[in-house]
């Protein structure tokens, strides 16, 4: 078996870039542990930032996003009981879409599969050699099957095996491990706001989302140890509704559907690239939930990676895959210390001494009641405009 | 002996607000524990921000700063070896006027003399009882005497007697102790540049400033419990060097002419009043002087507190009084925000890792990179409007 990019995992990362490559007459295959329901139904982020919607747009992956996807201007800020708007259109003119990262999957998966992409899902045994560029698998009727390509992207997510091909002496890791948890629910209630509400509480953060008009997203700051089993549905519900509570704000409850704890970490390794592997998206790092950053990174990084694979590949011109990690770092810490900023401004963090308290609140007051404050927070949110 | 208001220290709070209401037609006396030469010479902040500049213009103490201080539009990030102006006029269309700490006390002496203003020098064993309103102490013959008050102003700085006044269950403190301190040289050499030079290196921060056309400041970040004694001036000369190297950029050398280290601290107390005592200034708190808010937020509290004794004393209202402190804290908060966020940007930390720095570079980066995030600085920089 041959091609020309391997691709290793069928997240948006994966798939968005075998759909550009497609687009510019370059091969691949991608390669999926899971099987194709799984990672159609697997809720993870969904907030796209105005350059994600533009580039699936351009795309031509961009029509059910439309459709169906829910455009927001802003959100709000709340603490001392009230809300404080942060208006992303009038500060910046631009807006983010909520739209699941399971959507934007199943979108790419239909486009690939229409345009007779090769898709492997439910494969196992993956071990890649970046040096060979090829992948050693069992495809899903347990057959050995050896991929050999040109070069291989891994786009297989934090716990992928891709970057752990490369030997740890290749790679610089940076990272930050948050002392606390988010403890996420979905729940079948219409949302109680048309809004993203992001709460500093003295109890916590608490975060009000939602995935479409009739399910609510919510999550609640824990401990990073939480059990998931000592939360029962109505402490849950009890918590949100004090972390929550404002003037003139009813919190609607549901069936819960989903209930999970994350642990909060930001994580990059440098170079992204060793011989012929690239790394893309969750691989090569991960950031906190609470900008909304993650799922937005990764389609930045492989709109680049996808320019540069395609210069090496049909234009003879390795200069783009040779930057490909530099350029993709900007964005990546700029997206770092975002995400790092909201993390630190709407927690509540235990070795905090009121002085520190102190601070988070003047931060908030200053970000609600600065132009240049809120813009700044807006123009991260609703994604800063591509570098070339 | 009888005044209205008895306050304690000659320093810019203390006799601008003897100023202010000797304006407002309310009586004061002065207390200083050092004779006039010393406090006329002694070297600290150097940076007004405008609402203070507009101030001392509007109470008719501005024409020796207008004449001789020197207006800045803009000051410059350097990191990375190169310069990233925040330009003031452009961002906020306000600027920064330097002009020494001391020249605004000498302006304010020789305007309460020339008023008949009752100011008294090299005073000693000051005492204040808050409810009784009154100070004893010895004059500068050494004489026991007693000022009996309407009400006190402790304008005595950090380090002075009035706050230690005040039960301590009476109040709440919050500090924060920085893990560095400056080392501060005074030289007789002209300014190397026009502005002044917030640097961050990796051997740590460095700041180039100047006070007059012929004489720079410059300052070094140094281990928290330094000794000046370790530092000849060569090796202070050196340091400079080599952490404001840059393209382009030459330091001039002269005689050092004082050299000192002081400590990083922020510090709030809460209430600012107790009884008859009423605290302005470094009395009540401290910033780090990162981001040159210090005599700023002291002539920010003052002038608050003139208003509010003026309303007590002749027009029969304690409300502003009675909201004095409540209202000082929203500006001391935002001045401890931006000095702390100053800060931590510009400083290493010991304890970083090396995730912690690439932020400190990101945030540098999007400072110097965002019109949104450069306005922020600036706005603060050149002083947010006072509110009423």
């Amino acid at each position: 078996m041959r091609t020309q990019v391997g691709i290793i995992g069928a997240g948006p990362a994966g798939l968005l870039l075998s759909h550009l490559l497609h687009l510019a007459g370059v091969d691949s295959v991608v390669l999926e542990l899971r099987d194709r329901a799984y990672v159609e139904a697997r809720v993870r982020a969904g907030v796209l930032e105005q350059p994600t919607v533009e580039l699936l747009r351009e795309a031509g992956v961009g029509e059910r996003m439309d459709a169906r996807g829910l455009p927001h201007d802003g959100i709000s800020l709340r603490f001392d009981g009230a809300d404080h708007r942060i208006d992303f259109r009038a500060l910046t003119g631009r807006r983010i879409t909520v739209y699941g990262q399971q959507e934007v999957v199943k979108d790419l998966i239909a486009r690939r599969l229409a345009d007779g992409g090769d898709l492997r899902f439910g494969v196992s045994d993956v071990a890649v050699d970046p040096r060979a560029a090829t992948v050693s698998f069992r495809d899903s009727a347990g057959a050995r099957q050896i991929l050999r390509c040109d070069v291989l992207a891994g786009c297989d997510g934090f716990h992928g095996i891709t970057r752990d091909a490369i030997p740890a002496g290749a790679l610089t890791v940076h990272q930050h491990t948050y002392p606390f948890a988010w403890l996420g629910v979905l729940a079948e209630a219409p949302p109680s706001h048309h809004e993203l509400i992001y709460t500093y509480h003295p109890r916590g953060f608490a975060l009000h989302s939602m995935r479409s008009p009739t399910i609510t997203r919510l999550y609640l700051q824990v401990p990073p140890d939480e059990r998931i089993e000592d939360w029962s549905d109505r402490r849950i519900w009890d918590e949100l509704h004090t972390r929550l509570a404002a003037d003139g704000f009813t919190l609607a409850e549901g069936p819960i559907l989903e209930k999970g704890v994350t642990g909060m970490r930001s994580f990059v390794v440098a170079p992204m690239r060793h011989e012929r592997l690239f790394l893309a998206g969750d691989a090569a790092h991960i950031v906190p939930p609470t900008g909304a950053k993650g799922m937005n990174l990764a389609i930045a990084d492989v709109r680049r990676l996808s320019v540069a694979l395609t210069a090496l590949l049909t234009g003879n011109d390795p200069g783009p895959a040779e930057r490909y990690g530099a350029d993709c770092l900007a964005r990546v810490w700029r997206a770092q210390h975002f995400s790092w900023w909201m993390t630190s401004m709407l927690h509540t963090f235990p070795g905090h001494d009121p002085f520190q308290r102190e601070l988070q609140l003047a931060q908030l007051r200053y970000t609600a009641s600065s132009t240049a404050a809120a813009t700044s927070l807006a123009e991260n949110y609703v994604g800063l405009p591509y570098s070339p």
